[in-house]
């Protein structure tokens, strides 16, 4: 199904594989996955050896943002399989993305059928675990036309990428993060992108994120547009709180990116016998629970950084709120620990949410 | 200032110069202005020979949308003069899209020389009044490397394409334009990037501009993202009405772009002894009050398409709303004629809102 084309001729890492050595977004692996739309149907899907992009000045995606892209990671497991985590999730959310931004969809399978095959291809260059292959799929815009409109052309694409860890800060979970509450830009409102993985949303968000590492922060939390109150999300992660022991996380309303690993967490955490719940939360309820205590953790959650524990919230006005002992708390930890061991082999998938990539994609249910 | 570079070897125009027969969108002129931001400063600015750009796949462009533009045109006079309309507004608008979003800074007086030197390069390929050269600046994040935050490298370019009538049906400004009142999804929120010229307000509106063109609609009105029920823009234009003989237009209220056209017509219609106010109003009121004849003529406004009537409103239910008789009301033909005139020169202006490209932009005040 997929083509594999004209491969690189690179066959070893020109990294390291020890996860504590690699800096992650910079280095590819040496082949990937493309496929082009033109006169209104896909062509060819190939694995062939990575390379840029010739584009005109004029491209849809530089001019108007047409652009949509996905995450997920492949896991080598001890017996030395490897696995992609629930990545019917992406093939779907991928699929939504691009009809909502005016881009033809791409078919489930193609997409789980690219990434399988590619990852099977690209296995030497995955890290040593709890190192991971990052994949990137990605849609853009190609079409090389002034005027406000769709592209007709599009470029379909996934880069592969090696994974230590996302934060610094974070080693097994135990440390946290400082966040900065954003109060006075917002990223998505009703009726607008926020539910899907549009580059659009996180083009509006980076001066904001560059803000909070001026201010030693790294992550921003967003408020809803209209009343910059409630709870949204992290602009690129989910949040959690533990709440009287129950596990909450805003409500998908139209304005958050619905999570894999925040709908992961939905379902390990009962399992595992802790409560949780969907439940929007005001910022200044989360800032009063905490400091009576009823809030006693607060995480982020994604599939670059897994969950990690929020230690610290910071203000606009320099009011810096600590959660708890400003450290990871038990239950952060324990799902951390939970959601690796189940993507690492360490436990048995009970859930049936890992895929092995050597394995017939057609064949398997997400 | 700016360095003449690499030129290609195209003396006559690839295109007829006739207006009418200009598909607007496809062709540029052969050279265009590039400058690289690399390292903390900008380099050497010039002009050489249009080229398509080598792109890692993971550009910050492609994957997290860091992307502005402007859009400004170039006039040939009666005289064979070349002038700008107000650039400057254009190049103080650049500068602030550019801070919102994360991206150095262009300074003023470098993009206005830029499209200065280039547009006097580029002098044989500017079709015939009304025919003009489209000019689009354009700022991109092309760092390879993920992981969100702003790109540290970009490119600043101006491409230049001629352009003829922007809408179908608007000849001499007779004809108006049908518009699809978008009631389900919103262009920009309070505290979003609604008031600047990123590429990520374009991308949110793509669908919702299809999903027009279907309802045979040239264009979409969207409303506040938050009731849904203040007037905003057309999302690549601004929107006037005539109110009891006087022209209103929704106040700068940080989620519509501050528009040339807009801030030209709310001194031109004064000029003209039509009062002009910037005054928010409901779609609601505006049904009732075209219905009651309060409303005699709405017009979109805009560089691209100067001033053009709206005839009529389609709603998502189906309703459709004409305005007066459905054609350019008097006052929406008197300002087209007016401001056409003052951009080819046909009359004196009186503004100073005109820029000869063989002047020296340093000593022009805008």
């Amino acid at each position: 199904m997929i083509k594999i084309g004209s491969l690189s001729a690179q066959r070893t890492p020109p990294y390291s594989l020890a996860p504590d050595k690699i800096e992650f977004g910079r280095q590819c692996t040496p082949n990937f996955f493309i496929c082009e739309y033109r006169n209104g149907s896909w062509g060819e899907p190939r694995i062939e050896a990575l390379h840029h992009f010739s584009m005109h000045p004029a491209a849809n995606v530089f001019q108007y943002g047409q652009a949509i892209f996905e995450g997920l990671k492949a896991y080598r497991h001890p017996d030395d399989r490897v696995v992609l985590f629930r990545p019917a999730m992406n093939a779907h959310r991928f699929q939504e993305s691009a009809i909502r931004m005016g881009m033809p969809p791409v078919d489930p399978d193609l997409f789980l059928e690219a990434a399988r095959t590619l990852v099977d291809q690209e296995r030497a260059f995955i890290p040593e675990a709890p190192g991971t292959l990052y994949l990137r799929p990605t849609m853009i815009g190609t079409e090389g036309s002034l005027g406000v409109r769709a592209s007709n052309e599009f470029l379909f694409y996934i880069i592969t990428l090696p994974s230590g860890s996302y934060f610094k800060e974070m080693s097994q979970g135990t440390a946290a993060v400082r966040v900065y509450v954003e109060q006075s830009t917002s990223r998505a409102a009703p009726g607008g992108t926020g539910n899907v993985k549009a580059a659009a949303n996180y083009a509006v968000t980076l001066k904001s994120i560059r803000d909070a590492k001026d201010r030693s922060c790294s992550q921003v939390l967003f408020l809803d547009a209209l009343r910059r109150q409630r709870v949204e999300e992290l602009g690129g992660m989910n949040v959690f709180f533990v709440r009287n022991g129950e596990l909450i996380t805003p409500r998908l309303n139209g304005t958050i990116l619905p999570g894999v690993t925040r709908a992961s967490l939905l379902v390990l955490g009962p399992d595992l016998g802790i409560p949780a719940k969907e439940q929007d939360i005001d910022i200044d309820q989360v800032v009063a629970e905490v400091a009576s205590g009823v809030i006693t953790e607060a995480m982020a959650c994604g599939t670059a950084a897994t969950v990690a524990g929020i230690g610290e919230l910071l203000f606009e006005d320099g009011r810096l709120i600590r959660i708890g002992d400003g450290n990871a708390g038990p239950i952060t930890r324990k799902l951390f620990s939970e959601i690796q061991a189940l993507q690492f082999g360490q436990i048995p998938d009970r859930f049936g949410w890992t895929m092995d990539v050597a394995a017939d994609v057609l064949a398997h249910k997400a």
